[in-house]
């Protein structure tokens, strides 16, 4: 057991600093060795003369409700069409997807209409992206609350006609904040479809935070084939515990709901592409991006106007310092994350040729906060190459390499078998901003978000560059 | 090179739980694998339940400013006795130590005087804890900026008469930034004298953060024996920037320094301790601390509230949990670390018996962020317990240990040979803050203080209860 990530890399022994433009030997695990001197050049840079946070400033300016289909969408897809141009991208160009349009409307109420104490209080609530809405009246019924699926089909013969509170909250106790969401979120993707097919009203979810606030967090819920579409909102977790509280002293607890949100036809909208063309390898390919859109609430800071900027900025901390990779590097803002994945999957059928020459596909979708590492979907031939890197990284802090996807937008390339990997940074607080109000350029740090970038900016540099390149994964059988 | 350490902690072979009061079977490196079941239970709870940001609201509101000899202090101290008592520590008591006593009084101004077109404007300033005040009218002179000693000494001829400006800013490119701040520092605290003995009117010192902004962050100071005391006092960056800019126009820049700060007699003060009594050995000690003093701007939340709130939970958790270690856990709330470091000296000579039975002395002092591991100075005998340990701590993302002092607390006791080691957390965020109007409680995260406490409460546990005690270090020459 050898755990001491920071120690390791001050006595690693330490190549001489890259020549611009030279190649360096192939030395140590696949030549990683000769790279830590640029490594140690990109992230000073990063930290001392990054501009992730500038773009971050500029795009929340300029687009900060930017949910796939509206008018803030459009504005974010000019925006970094013309950022990339004034950064001095290469081949920017837009790449064609389809993708819904919901709409949030302006009407979100929770009323409180019995017990009489507390008749005519308003909670906190938010539709959830994807869902009906309501009568114009809203929509009155008494609150049945469960903690999950299992107790709601127990429950069964009561659902009719209620409005079903799902009210699980994050498991605290986990270390991994990313695992507390994944073991909730059911209640809020799949709460309206279970519960619809009981006959339920409507649905409330709990907010996905571990925060106790009056900030509801919205997010993407889907129904069914062929079952009920019932609305569904999110509610703040203090109002959650509010209705709690009453139910829990044997009140009818009744509530009238209100929402005009909407689904309208498909639009058409754009990926956002730009490269760094490789010096010898120009057809081989590092990808790295985020998600351009974003909910309707907040600015999209965290998620992900953060990975969106990494992106951009990888590039360019690259070019400053005259360090152009063998390989290409390509950056892809990725359209439709929040709400059907519209634009990755576009990219992998319009890329569908060049797969195998896509060497990693890098994704920062996990905010824009201090880096730990990264996350990766490495089989054994790329793993030790990846460790080797890793532990160049490790003077930033971002020394662990964890197993896990990449995230959601280079998923479809993990199919093809394209090695994937997900920036991975410091955890605690990204829930406390996620699909929320609190989701604002003054929740990032500047010298965080700036040194993520550059040890993305490593990263990629160092993979795009090798000698040889990685190995590519197996392809997902049937593909 | 293996630099995995999440993944590698996933892969640990994990010991069943450890039962509530057995001996866990020495096994791995000194028994360490044994205690895996122990320190998950110690960092849920602590993520879960912990209660370190509890401690630090209430301490914050008692005691916000506790500068040592003030009644702030006194009140902190009494705060920490109470608290100890309602935490069911055990010994609990006030160890003596006398402290110097200085005070800020009310005027702090800095006044441009010329050049006319920015004559009357007021800069952010504040005096260095330890300065002597200036005469009640102000003292008003031309501003000489310097980056380093070398140029105040190459710039001699020019500074009798002068209001130097120390302008040298944090180096953003060092990945570290406690070591930027350490490259730093030395503006501040010799500054007044090494201008003082070039017959300088008085110092200004550019604060020591990266932030741009208009809060002047105070700190220590020193005159050397038999110079001349000048006053000195932090400017805020903006406010340094500003005279930096005029100074660069060519300008004749005079400024008024006015400051009513002054030092008083030495004043009686308290190290607060108390323990968790070790089963079997009780006459060994663990012992875990922060300082109990601040500067008395903004509330000490992050220096040193936080680590003295840390401290207090970790034999609250142990107690929690039922896991009481064979050897005593000794929390001890220092007094007077910002300075004099009064409280550790004194607790090194009424313990200097004692010292030799002392396993280990852990300090938590450079905020209450997110948990990254443990700075440590220890030997080769005990370096492997402690990088197990730390392997067992990578899933809440500590498992890093560095070589590097515990901290200024823990350091008269390294002298006698005491392992000492500091709680390091991430470190981006804390010279926003250090010293600062900011320092305040709304800066600190619950999460991250209580999954810090956690980590801190699991090195504590696993050291204390060891079946063979981790090893000395040699004794530094001549104690």
């Amino acid at each position: 057991m050898q755990i001491l990530p920071l120690l390791a890399a001050c006595l690693l022994p330490l190549a001489s600093p890259l020549q611009e433009g030279a190649a360096p030997a192939a030395t140590g695990e696949d030549g990683v060795a000769a790279y830590a001197g640029a490594v140690e050049r990109i992230l000073a840079e990063s930290a001392l003369r990054g501009r992730a946070y500038e773009h971050l400033s500029l795009l929340c300016g300029a687009a900060p409700h930017r949910l796939s289909g509206s008018e803030g969408a459009e504005k974010a897809v000019r925006w970094a069409e013309a950022r990339m141009r004034e950064l001095g991208l290469e081949h920017v160009r837009l790449e064609p997807c389809s993708v819904p349009h919901w709409e949030r409307g302006t009407v979100a109420q929770l009323l409180l209409e019995g017990p009489a104490a507390v008749r005519g209080a308003n909670l906190s609530v938010l539709a959830l992206g994807g869902s009906v809405g309501t009568p114009p009246e809203g929509l009155t019924a008494s609150v049945l609350e469960v903690k999950s699926f299992e107790e709601l089909e127990s429950r069964a013969a009561s659902v009719p006609g209620k409005i079903v509170l799902f009210n699980r909250p994050l498991n605290g106790a986990l270390l991994d904040t990313f695992a507390a969401y994944g073991a909730a979120v059911d209640q809020r993707t799949e709460g309206a479809e279970r519960a619809g097919r009981l006959g339920a009203a409507a649905v409330l979810v709990r907010s996905m935070t571990a925060r106790s606030d009056d900030f509801p967090h919205t997010g993407a819920m889907r129904y069914g084939d062929g079952t009920a579409r019932i609305p569904a909102a999110a509610v703040s977790t203090r109002a959650a515990d509010t209705l709690s509280a009453l139910l829990a002293a044997g009140e009818d607890v009744r509530v009238r709901l209100r929402l005009d949100c909407r689904t309208l036809e498909d639009v058409p909208s754009w990926n956002v592409v730009g490269e760094l063309v490789g010096r010898e390898l120009p057809g081989e390919v590092v990808l790295v991006g985020g998600h351009l859109d974003a909910w309707d609430v907040g600015q999209g800071a965290h998620d992900d106007g953060a990975g969106c900027c990494q992106a951009l900025e990888v590039p360019r901390l690259l070019s400053a310092l005259e360090l152009r990779p063998r390989r290409t590097i390509r950056v892809v803002l990725f359209m439709n994350e929040e709400n059907g994945l519209r634009g990755a999957k576009a990219y992998a059928e319009l890329h569908a040729e060049e797969l195998e020459r896509h060497v990693l596909a890098l994704e920062s979708d996990r905010g824009g906060f201090a880096p730990r590492g990264f996350t990766c979907d490495a089989g054994p031939l790329s793993l030790p190459t990846l460790q080797a890197i890793a532990g160049l990284l490790s003077p930033a802090g971002a020394g662990a390499l964890v197993p896990g996807g990449g995230g959601a937008d280079v998923g479809p390339l993990a199919d093809h078998g394209v090695v994937t990997a997900g920036f991975l940074p410091e955890g605690a607080r990204y829930f406390d901003y996620h699909h929320s109000e609190r989701d604002t350029l003054d929740a990032v740090h500047p010298r965080e978000l700036n040194l993520g970038a550059g040890v993305m900016a490593a990263l990629c540099y160092v993979v795009a560059d090798l000698p040889v390149r990685l190995p590519a994964n197996a392809p997902a059988a049937g593909k």
